[in-house]
């Protein structure tokens, strides 16, 4: 690992990372989002979920959406292209949770790990407004990166 | 609280909420996100924070942006102004964590709540994509609101 | 009705109207447009709906998030908010047809007739994305307004 | 072609199709929209734009602008570059329709038809916007994929 | 005038200035940017625009649009509405020079000069990008305000 | 050059230019703003910088930002994407200036010179923004090309 921040340069100023000389490789990320909400809650979104689908329905299609849009949220990031943004969503109703899981793919000279947070994150934030008018306290526990390949360094797991 | 969910009309389908009727007031939310980090990366965010603050300062206009964007990435918000949003960020090299607390106001018919929270959360994966290169597996571990105010019902506190 | 463009100034140059000195008024605007298609792929429409309901729900939300970015599609358009975005998607799998029916409100000095006409335009294009897999020549046939009300025009409906 | 709708999965949600493994190839598309008016307003059209061009000029650029934007409207789209955005516009001041004519060209994995067929749209609704002012129940009445080549299925035409 | 810049809060961090407090009044400004072409160049942009009017035409456009915007392009800016955004375009040959000035208006609780400001400069890059094709090293030599009315401080005229 | 505005066709309406048979290559463009104050102007946000970089670090975000976003802002403009975007500023509190020099590097079938001023442009805005509050009648002074390569017509410098 490098001993300074990437994105800094020597003086210390925000910078984007030059990735004109990198490889163009196929690069896979996935990252999760857990939603805690009470299991009445989660019940309800699962049981809303049942007749349209629409809390998770609409949960994945935000995160697809903010996941093209990464690069205008996270001022570093590079435009990319993207092969694949796969959302998935799953409620746990006895645990009271709902979990987001997004898988981004492309070829390109840089990585889709921030597609994937943003997407599962923005997913998150969804669920989050389509229940908060029913359960206050609510919260996204976690957003994390669960596995990352293509690219210099390999795989990477958990 | 209503016992259903209030994006979900009586089919089951996704909609906004109509605000039309309800009065224009000062409503104001202030949410959180804790990026947790190694306290070596956290010390290495303080640290290139101090000559030119550029972790943290990319964090906090990358909220603020954000927040500003609520309604594009949020797909039942409603576009509404905003009068203020600050973003403090807060380095604790010890605990190994940055927080970011993101405060909305606006003087209108619906709530800020939305945008506190994706402003927070965003910030976090600004923060998480600038530590990225020094750390694996770092993680956001809370996005979630502290305190909301205006509209019907009152002050809530986490 | 004006003589000219009202978009012309008197060189003919594209321009916005100023709308500083209109009321603010209660407006509202219901737009429909029509997606035909073979009967057999409306009807795939309807049974995919069936557990997920994903093509209409998608559509419904691609509509609802294009309402909202009116003012950046149509270039003379002013950037209002909207206090309801209404989509509604029927499936007439007899007919081979998809009719999406776009209600915007807004409490504002400006209509919001080209928010309805956006969301229900773009919620089609949605339409057809998702089933050209399926059937070549899927066409759009009609985008148009079926009723306007506030304003100093009063009401109007097709 | 394919017996079910491929943007949806076996569970029947959304998705965006993977098009990794597709080749790179050069695609393109032509669409076009139609709208419909009196002919004296189409008249006025044409004469509105004898001197400075803007009602086709500013529909022209509305639609090359969308057709960038494609990606961002239509939920299961790609985002992928473009070669070329090309906007013709005809009025027939007689049979009193404005014609839209988009074609859209890439090197890339996946097609441009979306983006033809935004480009068209968008830039009939801005006809629309300019136009309403002098004729009520102006309306689109057509926006349909005209050509289609590059990618496995060759061309197609109407 | 006050003594320190009012983005920066006691700790020199950049922050939003909370207007919730300021009256809602109508607020107006006006701004100018001039590009800097040979003679021959200019002649050329006031000749092609002639016939169709597109380089004048392309530039007033993009202004418009780039105007509502602003808060996504300044990241300190708040969303706020628009009444109007004017954009006048005017070749001089003899002198070589386009000049483009933006009036912006609204009724709003901050003003509107960032918005002038960015819609002249966006424009005049269009105008930039349209002739370097025909002249390289043109230049855009001024962006500035020309007039400012409305909110506590009156009217300023450079 | 070619004797003609490379953006209008034979009938003189904008067009894209279609970069289909264009080669991909690496291209990198250079462009500077300059933004003109009173000297004392220019040391407050030198000593304002001092502590935690903001004015800088909000302008250099700003204009990083704003180059991603390039084609959707300058109406012609193909959408590309970038593998680096540099934005350098600098005060000369003596001579009452701030200079932000944009760097953009692709490679592609098109050049970055109009990421590299719509950067540099947009940082200069940023910076009348943080200051107008202390001195009225600031002015960007020029947005220029300093630099380009890549592409068929080799290496120019202003």
């Amino acid at each position: 690992m490098p001993d300074r921040l990437t994105h800094l340069d020597a003086q210390g100023t925000a910078r984007m990372v030059d990735v004109g000389a990198k490889p163009v490789t196929e690069r896979r990320a996935v990252a999760e989002a857990v939603v805690r909400m009470l299991p009445e809650t989660a019940g309800a979104v699962a049981a809303g979920d049942a007749p349209k689908g629409d809390v998770l329905g609409t949960a994945r299609i935000a995160g697809i959406q903010a996941a093209k849009r990464t690069d205008e949220l996270i001022p570093l990031c590079h435009p990319i292209g993207l092969d694949l943004l796969d959302l998935d969503a799953v409620v746990d109703a006895e645990a009271g949770t709902v979990t987001l899981t997004a898988t981004a793919a492309v070829t390109a000279r840089t990585g889709v790990e921030m597609e994937a947070m943003t997407a599962a994150a923005v997913a998150a934030l969804t669920v989050y407004d389509m229940v908060k008018g029913l359960e206050r306290g609510v919260s996204i526990e976690a957003v994390r990166l669960l596995e990352k390949s293509g690219g210099r360094s390999g795989i990477w797991r958990r």
